[in-house]
């Protein structure tokens, strides 16, 4: 195992400017804290984990709250998290709160007693008064933002993507486009909404709020939902909020004996790796995942390591994935 | 939110004793905790996780330490582990090594420190120094056995699994079948292989080593691979290690042109939401995931609480479900 001295060596500085770089000091200028990062990557090297915990009173840890595991995104947006975290010599403890605030507020306690020294809040529903004790620089909100928290937040513009996404489908001739979006209370899924009508607006079709339907993220509810709708025929297109509802809205059209795209056209959100292996692939929304948690734990490590705080609002950019279902 | 007096009031029993309940305590008969377990049930108690962390020296956290969270299977047996953890009032921290046994190393630290009370260990590559120095009624095994840990396991009988999968693809009149696993230093992928080769030894049929393909658990390396191997028409069945693999011999079938399952057949393992999903529906070895969380959960809280170990190994049942793939 490379250590901290073959770092300094191959990166041609001294072992203390190493430590700054792995403490995020900003006593080291870019280009030195470049070298010493290349030099990290190239040798493999892992800081020792934890181990800086006895010289301060700092557990190195920091905390990742999600409503669950059982959602590839966020497996995608943890790996962001945990690569960054692990280069500046923290690690990582997931917990999963099932979306109940409360779990959140038991979870974040954490911060308090020092058993670690911050969290990253990723698309987990949480209340403003679990916060108000909490020191906003020990916190970022990830993939969703919830405004009443008053802490930086990375995140895609939700309301564009899907904007974009329903005026693709638009252009490919869709008349009747139904939305299929989670469940009330999400901003992401209030945003996305919101994108869905002004798509509708611009190309001069009405929105109607019957054709808006609520569900959960996965592939049964939606495939429930749908299959009633759209027998009649009525409807040509389904933009959904998550790949595994595109898939459930795909077997319901299936079921049906609709031919997609041509007769039914799905779209999904997020890009995750069954919207690629899936038949038909799935056209969809390719949320950055893995640069989203990355981005979030250098501005959590870097404020907690200078200790001060500046309110950042990062919105990365999204992109288009054409594929064959829509 | 529903209170522990309210436990009390449904249970009919006293708050003292639904306080034992919930802190494991032996004390209590199983018919009075069968009736306030109902209750807490009944009524979507959730105990305040961590708060009697102040009482003891304990955190009331449980860590588990995972490969990964990348793959569904993980997610079912957290979700096992979580709620029964959850039912006892405990809390999960979940952190991820890649496999790498130094990771994990770092991360049991945190057991000497007190900052977890215990670890279930979740498939996750460990070596057997990282353990010397933890008391082994502070750690279960699950999914996966390292024999040299001296520590209780949860999981099913990979052998005898792989065996029953490999011997259903014989009786469906398959000849010519390769064995797709993961990598060497595993315990249960050698445990599945030596199934593999018992079924063949079984049905009259020759073991050859160069018919076991090694690759990542993924789609992508077994679909390269495969795609090679079988456009000579050599072979008629691949029998696979995850369903993700499966998914990937599927994809290369389809792309050399073959009919599945009549040309080539195709098995998964662990039975992942995928397995029902993907078109066509994939024969796999259905884990009781959910189940071996919950297992390993309640053997490492009743040490814990009852300050005592007795080793135990539990073999869950295991089900071959049978869909469209073979």
């Amino acid at each position: 195992m490379p250590t901290v001295k073959d770092v300094a060596k191959r990166a041609g500085v001294s072992v203390a400017t190493v430590s700054r770089v792995l403490n995020n000091s900003n006593k080291v200028s870019e280009e030195t804290r470049q070298k010493v990062l290349k030099a990290i990557e190239e040798l493999g090297f892992k800081p020792n984990l934890l181990a800086r915990n006895f010289r301060r009173d700092k557990s190195n840890l920091i905390l990742v709250i999600l409503p669950t595991i059982a959602n590839a995104y966020f497996a995608r947006v943890v790996k962001g998290i945990e690569d960054t975290a692990r280069k500046y010599g923290y690690g990582i403890l997931l917990c999963t709160t099932g979306n109940s605030p409360e779990i959140a507020s038991d979870y974040l306690k954490l911060i308090e007693r020092k058993q670690v020294d911050g969290a990253i809040i990723a698309s987990a529903k949480i209340s403003k008064d679990a916060l108000l004790e909490i020191d906003p620089k020990k916190i970022v909100q990830a993939c969703e933002f919830y405004p009443f928290l008053d802490t930086s937040c990375v995140l895609i513009d939700h309301k564009k993507a899907f904007f974009e996404i329903v005026d693709y489908l638009i252009k490919k001739g869709k008349k009747n486009i139904l939305c299929a979006i989670g469940n009330e209370g999400i901003p992401s899924e209030e945003e996305r909404k919101e994108g869905y009508r002004q798509a509708l607006e611009k190309n001069g079709m009405e929105f109607k709020e019957e054709n808006i339907i609520r569900c959960r993220y996965g592939s049964t509810e939606i495939y429930e939902k749908l299959k009633t709708l759209i027998c009649s025929k009525k409807y040509d297109a389904v933009a959904c909020s998550s790949d595994l509802m595109a898939v459930g809205a795909i077997k319901a059209a299936k079921a049906v004996g609709l031919k997609i795209p041509d007769e039914f056209a799905v779209t999904g959100f997020d890009n995750i790796m069954i919207s690629r292996l899936y038949e038909p692939s799935i056209t969809t929304v390719a949320q950055p995942m893995y640069e989203i948690g990355e981005k979030a734990t250098e501005i959590l490590i870097s404020s907690l390591e200078n200790n001060s705080f500046s309110k950042e609002r990062v919105i990365l950019p999204h992109d288009i994935k054409t594929r064959e279902s829509a």
